[in-house]
């Protein structure tokens, strides 16, 4: 990362006069005077303007011709590679395999320069967590770094076999760092592509970075691995603050799971009941009566054929999108219907056509709890005839992804409606 | 409708030799001897089969040739016009317009026949609900008779053109009979398009019909119309079960609102927050700290456009899909991002396309409750900077809805980030 990331024309000018670079900490005095750390800035800024991040955590962009006075106090190398420096492993205690794949829980280093670059190597977390050296010796691996909103079925593809390399392993389970905003789908993706996966894999975010006072990262990455440790199971876990509280985490059903709330450190909840494990200061509570995969053995199938399209309706949509999806060659369609599972009457032409075209049509429900029951009224009915498969009470998301999996291992229709990973409550 | 709607062949002749007919009470006796009503069938089904709903309410296919004996009991002309008989008007109390659009509060005739003709004239409904008598004067009246998920925005204009009728009537306030699927789609839309409307507006649904015994049909009723008579305020809401008990119900702010669970009868919730007013047992419980409408002056502005998409952003999105949307000629579409208002950065180039063709593009989450906030993470600042607008915490089908009605008053840019009837909290 270049030294002066984003800065351009005076700005840059002005950093370079005064022997600054971006990541350093500096004491600046505008009206007041005040600790600052350079921020990195962005393509599209203007070149009038330093960004700076202050102690309270904000990030504040200032103009040059407002700074009377800037002085470096302190400078970070910030291409330097981190050395690695695990501590001695215990062969008392189990090991555990911790992948970074990027995210809020893996941006310490973002927070203080802006960038993206994840550092979650063991240095890294033993650093910010050194509680964990007394659970369990841990090999971290950097897989990817990017915020989840940026991750990509490839992206699936590929952290799922990594994972199948390790199938056969001495690890007592795997621990994915992973930011939050699409971790339900990759924990969905998982638990199909991986089926059966002898150990448990918890993905493991974070709502606040870990230079917040109220971080969650170091309480979510202790629960995970005490839950991996002490907890006798398998399946696909994610592993979030239950409750407002640090007390409680909860470990879901990596297909029951949702981010219900933007910003919430208890963002995540397990859809239609409680979460399946919580780690209550250290212990393990277990809510869950089924294990998670429904067969024993271990059947990785890691393929994945996006044509697969979530479709969300809603009065006024119109059919020619749908028109637009068969055009294009995608051989599924997810709804999320209205109710218990119904679209508009003006839809049922277009559905015939799709499934002229042998698309797949699956049927969830925009509610965000209860089951689909498209049996009780009419349009339901109608929709049953017209070849849509109800799909229970498995998550719009979830169906949408064992979709992509199923496709891609060319049995959409048997896979629907199989149950492989909980996917449906019992 | 025909007295053997969706009989034919074998079926239609073992009901006419036994002089039955749909919606007649019969006795039916197959291994045992059963009360039951004889249901219509659909174009799609075979003739080897009657259906029949038993008490339970559940309805059974039964197989003609497994039928010992067949009679009817007692028998209803379903073709016959209802009678309109009101109660003689009490002058003492305050008089209220019901307006039926349909959906399951309005099907009680349904459930009796198959027919989804709603029939809740005055008379039907001081049948259904004889309390009603004690609290106001109601003047009921058929808007039109359809499922909720079959109401497109032509609907929405037709019922604000009806309301706009009765801005300067004499009636305390206005009950709306609904389904429940898109009921708030429909209370947002007159949220926007009646901003100021003088009275009361509140749209009313069940998740279970009259004639089953756990019916929210009569306490959903009597708890809007006590609302009405009792509240001193204005707005447009949503009033449903609060609780699985009949002692709560919710008035729900018509923009803050969603249809959260497919079949529990306290389905409706208020996202972000707790419902405006409860009537408890009868008595209004007020929480809404601020008027609905942000400006007193009745400003109707009943249009729409739907070239507005909604859509929801996920792993494998394909970029392709906003182009057709471009080609189609919308102008506006509100993303449902992932967390805090992000999409993937495989978007830019066709986020930039859409803004070079004029397209409003507005951004909410997937995740259920929350506010986005855009200037936390690198993604969300190139998205501010790419052009799409932070809908804070605006619901999304709200936003949808919103973006219809802006469009069709030519100001999508300006009307959105107003506040106009508490689609944003404070």
């Amino acid at each position: 990362m270049s030294d002066y990331r984003g800065y351009e024309g005076r700005s840059l000018e002005f950093l370079k006069q005064n022997k600054i670079k971006v990541g350093d900490t500096v004491k600046i005095t505008t009206n007041s005077e005040n600790m600052a750390t350079i921020m990195p800035r962005y393509e599209h800024s203007d070149d009038q303007h330093i960004v700076v991040k202050f102690k309270s955590g904000y990030n504040v962009g200032l103009e040059i011709n407002n700074i009377k006075k800037i002085e470096c106090i302190s400078s970070i190398d910030i291409n330097q590679k981190k050395e690695l420096s695990p501590t001695k492993p215990n062969p008392q205690l189990p090991k555990i395999l911790l992948l970074s794949t990027g995210g809020t829980i893996a941006s310490k280093i973002d927070y203080r320069t802006g960038s993206v670059t994840p550092a979650l190597t063991a240095h890294d977390l033993y650093s910010i967590v050194p509680e964990l050296d007394d659970i369990a010796n841990i090999d971290a691996e950097v897989l990817f770094s990017e915020y989840s909103e940026n991750l990509t079925p490839e992206h699936w593809k590929k952290i799922a076999e990594k994972l199948d390399s390790y199938s056969k392993s001495d690890y007592k389970g795997v621990i994915i760092a992973h930011g939050t905003d699409t971790m339900h789908y990759t924990a969905a993706f998982l638990s199909f592509a991986l089926a059966g996966f002898p150990i448990p894999i918890v993905l493991v975010g974070s709502q606040r970075s870990s230079d917040r006072p109220s971080s969650d990262a170091a309480s979510n990455l202790i629960a995970a691995t005490k839950f991996i440790v002490k907890s006798n199971t398998n399946g696909i876990f994610v592993s979030m603050h239950h409750t407002e509280s640090d007390d409680d985490i909860a470990c879901h059903f990596g297909t029951r799971v949702r981010k219900n709330h933007t910003s919430k450190r208890n963002a995540f909840e397990t859809v239609g009941g409680v979460p399946a494990f919580i780690v209550r200061q250290g212990e393990i509570i277990q809510n869950a009566k089924n294990q998670y995969f429904k067969q024993k053995q271990y059947t990785p199938k890691i393929n994945v054929d996006t044509r697969v399209a979530l479709v969300k309706y809603y009065p006024g949509y119109d059919p020619k999108l749908v028109q637009d999806l068969i055009n294009q060659g995608y051989k599924a369609i997810i709804f999320e219907g209205t109710g218990l599972g119904h679209i508009g009457k003006n839809m049922y032409g277009i559905i015939k056509k799709a499934k002229e075209s042998q698309v797949f049509l699956g049927m969830t429900s925009q509610c965000h709890d209860g089951r689909i029951n498209m049996a009780i009224y009419e349009s339901g009915r109608d929709l049953l005839h017209l070849g849509i498969t109800p799909l229970s009470d498995m998550i719009s998301e979830t169906a949408l992804v064992k979709a992509m999996w199923a496709l891609g291992s060319g049995k959409v229709d048997d896979l629907m409606l199989a149950n492989i990973a909980s996917e449906y409550t019992e």
